[in-house]
């Protein structure tokens, strides 16, 4: 077997003259008058070899018979290419190898797409063939990145003095959050192991452990409906730290980001990063993920309009709503259309309208214009900043509705007026988010984060007054206009725990059933603690400049949560079953089966 | 909150002067005359902080409150102790900090048994109560040395271009080797997606996909019977390359470990790595994981005996058996009590006896002596080099059952006389491993690694005469006994692929039925490849000097497969096993539960 001394892709005129064996794909082949040209692939690039009768001697007869994708050994002498017939658009072009010995390593069949970026093919036909599209290049570098990032995360932890601890993934079945993924157990029938949506539980433990500083690049399970960006099984960099205040560790975390995106992507992030409340999130960008690099804020106008002609605005402020607006700078000429289009946009977010002036020739222009009284257009215009060609948008209707309206539309405009500098990376920190929300089916407050994270020191006391004002001390890290990262500081004492439990509505003895030996971990001197979860999918996708988590992956899912390249999942043998002492049940709307084809009636 | 400005365990005299935060558990306290003498404990060790009235105000009373495993924040000044008062047995013996101030962080129960090494307690109470387990300085090293090596052996395969890709967990279920865990799909009812007992075949996609090397510190999962070296859930680095030969493949590899043990053990491992076939192995040492940190190697005296008035010798040498021999330097002077124990210690192993012989004052003794005839006797006693002192030790059965009873007395006798030196770490190659075993029961061959295990080029011919006979490329990489790690190279070529199917007695079509989607990438230009995966658990356990599995593992299961601390498994609620379409069978002996109340048959 001839195998390779150098790499195709790292051939550069220094090798001129040297003799090299290389191994890799047939990217092409063209016949030039007896003279073979092949690209040869692999994983770090291309090169051309050539095949001449004057040098290749029978080389070049069996050289013939490789045809596209086809894994050859050859060895040969590099050589410059004639001025003539140097390839640009090739790192290698400038050079050749002249191929003097080949063996065929390998056939292959024509591949059901070609092996090249850029290529148009449906999705399922590249997951389904997924070890072909991972030879495109561009899939190549993602999965190098993809490595590479995770190199940075660990190196930086470790560096750090993070203990890599690997968790069970065979674990309980949680109370809360989204489903689980079950495994039933064969040797105690009837119960069942559950696939961790995170490590949260045992993360805590090893702080109680006193392990101080922990991390893990974790897998991940949620079986919940899928789209574009979410994956029944995700991965994500687990960290949490004790005696460590928020602040501190939200200045290690950017140190490591600033590293990950120096290393990974060559690119240099200033730091501090922004930090931006939750409230101040929601209040100017309508989300609490806000993409940030643009402006275009929306400003609250409920007091300007609360007794305007306008009915809407004021019923609506009367009503304990809000009314807001955006400027959207320039945008006066946009068409009738265009203006008529933004209804069913906000009826997408659950908006009943958009209200709209647009600002020409010195005029303020709409249908809603004639019912605004002077004074009110004085205090627009100096609240929002009025100038001739200016477009502005209003969105009178419960405070969640409006954020989600204007929210959207600012994501939509800044786009359309090309505010957004695609190559920026923006970071920021959204802190202070609510501890709890009222869950209005339920009539009691859930736990926004989860039911351990800390609240606000100054905001105790609201535990017997306002609970739903409490401020957590949980943050985001937001990468334009996407969650790239969350946690909090954790409750540690038994006095705020109870005070939590019974914000929730339930009492000590009902906690335990629900997280039992946590709690009693948490009696044997737990320290203070915190930590952060980066969603590493995420984080990759956005570094590659991809918009679909599954061109992160390399054997990702569909949107049914289905494998296409493997078929899974599966049925299986009935025995398989026997041994696990489940059965399947027969699907809706067929007659039951016997229990013994039970497993045939899912055909 | 006083939050940390050093770690316990790191101060040194010269920090003496210096005022410093400390934030720790407490070990232990004592009261001398008034004076509070605390052992403060974080993961880097131990210091004594003393409270005095006359530098300590108020923090006195406070730190009076203190008990074991309370958390404690202190700030004080660095000094350093009177000569009579150094404490050799602390790293930190020779200082001690003053507090000037304290905060209680938080209170502790009294722990189920004491944080400390070499305690006696239950295992069953440490795995319950496993937080507090993780908090003895033996476990936190082992944690923090697993996290290390995990740390090289990344470092190591990053540097030589291997790239960390990560593999599906809720994968397809496999038609060969081990029980699968089975995970119900609510999305597709009926069906099953299976954990993986390894990343085999994804591995193998990925060297379709011309990734060239690829690596993964993965996590397994085979449904097994226990034992103390087993887990369900265990972790593999595992391992696969394109283009390099076997050799180039165990070299590279033999760098790995030599490095990995360099820099977590802080041990130098010489190289290369003695390389001993499995027809050796098996030969000398009854094993195919040798420990070679002793001789002892067994002899087939066969054809020395196979005429013999011994006649159970005579007669298996007649029926194809073997009769071997140990030569238990110097135990002569075995006790017959200790002679005698030989019979039931063979017999564990399948044997139905043992023969011995003494060698005392110049004279063989024994049993079986008087059949011996003068030949024999100067014929063995050159092939087993018999001196004065000796003890042989005779087995005659089939090869397998020679070789685990010798095997086994080896490691024993190894073990009793002291001839194993503890600190050594003694690597070895096995090689040439038979590529197919014949299935008594099925009557037909069956892969000894697994189907796409490469015949030896030279052995190729077999297929056609004797398959039996063939070797494979495979090879395990044994350290003192154990198997650490095992690989092969790959089949690529679909000829060889369709002989190897053939002799396991499937067709092309019968192959493609368990096989398909890889047996479909196969056919796309598959290069030469193939891999290795190390025993991550059984790595570290070695590397630590344990002897248990579990000692490794932040959070194991029991030899039960259940996780003490969580109660995994668990029962799960009807409505989560509505929707995964399946329902729990009666216990056995049980009456048929009506199909709603499947769950709660289970109690």
């Amino acid at each position: 077997m001839m195998l390779k001394t150098h790499a195709c892709g790292t051939l550069t005129k220094a090798d001129v003259g040297q003799t090299v064996t290389l191994n890799g794909w047939v990217q092409r082949r063209r016949d030039l008058g007896g003279v073979l040209f092949i690209d040869l692939r692999d994983r770090t690039g291309i090169i051309q070899i050539v095949f001449n009768p004057d040098f290749s001697g029978d080389a070049l007869a069996i050289a013939d018979r490789a045809r596209n994708e086809y894994v050859l050994a050859v060895k040969g002498k590099v050589v410059e290419r004639d001025a003539a017939t140097v390839n640009d658009n090739l790192a290698t072009g400038e050079i050749e190898v002249r191929v003097t010995e080949i063996e065929i390593m390998n056939a292959a069949k024509t591949p059901p797409f070609p092996i090249e970026d850029e290529v148009e093919v449906d999705e399922s036909i590249r997951l389904k063939y997924r070890y072909l599209d991972l030879r495109r290049p561009e899939m190549q570098k993602t999965l190098m990145l993809r490595s590479k990032a995770a190199k940075v995360f660990r190196d930086f932890l470790d560096g750090e003095g993070f203990i890599d601890v690997e968790t069970p993934i065979l674990t309980k079945s949680t109370p809360e959050g989204a489903r689980d993924y079950l495994v039933p157990s064969r040797v105690h029938p009837g119960e069942f192991f559950a696939l961790p949506q995170s490590p949260q539980i045992f993360k805590q433990l090893l702080m109680v452990s006193g392990l101080e500083r922990y991390y893990q690049i974790a897998r991940c399970f949620r079986d919940e409906d899928l789209r574009a960006d979410r994956q029944p099984e995700f991965t994500q960099v687990d960290i949490e730290t004790s005696f460590l205040s928020q602040d501190q560790l939200l200045d290690l975390m950017e140190q490591l980001v600033v590293r990950l995106f120096r290393e990974t992507n060559n690119v240099e992030i200033a730091r501090p990063f922004q930090r931006i409340t939750y409230a101040d999130a929601m209040n100017k960008y309508g989300s609490d993920k806000p993409d940030l690099r643009f402006g275009l804020e929306m400003e609250d106008i409920t007091d300007i309009v609360k007794d305007s002609e306008v009915k809407v605005f004021a019923s609506v402020a009367a009503g304990g709503g809000v009314v807001k607006a955006l400027n959207a700078k320039g945008c006066a000429s946009w068409s009738r259309k265009e203006l008529d289009d933004l209804q069913p946009f906000a009826a997408r977010y659950g908006g009943k309208g958009l209200a709209w002036v647009t600002v020409k020739e010195g005029e303020w222009r709409g249908p809603i214009v004639k019912f605004f009284k002077p004074e009110e257009i004085a205090a627009l215009t100096e609240k929002l900043g009025v100038e001739e060609g200016d477009l502005l948008l209003f969105s009178a209707d419960k405070k969640k509705v409006v954020a989600d309206v204007l929210g959207n539309l600012r994501l939509k405009i800044g786009k359309d007026l090309g505010l957004i500098n695609e190559s920026e990376f923006k970071f920021a920190w959204v802190v202070d988010f609510p501890l709890l929300g009222w869950d209005e089916e339920a009539k009691r407050y859930v736990a926004e984060h989860h039911p351990f994270t800390r609240p606000n020191e100054e905001d105790l006391a609201l535990f017997d007054t306002d609970p739903g004002q409490i401020r957590a001390q949980a943050y985001d890290l937001v990468l334009n206009g996407y969650e790239v990262g969350g946690g909090s500081m954790r409750i540690y004492k038994r006095d705020v725990q109870e005070q939590m439990f019974k914000a929730l509505g339930f009492s000590m003895e009902e906690a335990h059933e629900k997280f039992g030996f946590l709690l009693d971990a948490f009696d044997y001197g737990t320290p203070p603690h915190g930590g952060i979860a980066f969603g590493f999918d995420r984080l990759v996708m956005l570094m590659t400049g991809r918009t679909n988590l599954r061109e992160t992956i390399a054997f990702p899912k569909t949107a049914s949560a289905t494998d296409l390249l493997t078929d899974a999942p599966s049925e299986v043998d009935l025995s398989q079953l026997q041994q696990l002492h489940i059965r399947t049940m027969p699907k809706p709307g067929k007659q039951p089966e016997p229990a013994g084809a039970a497993s045939s009636a899912n055909n």
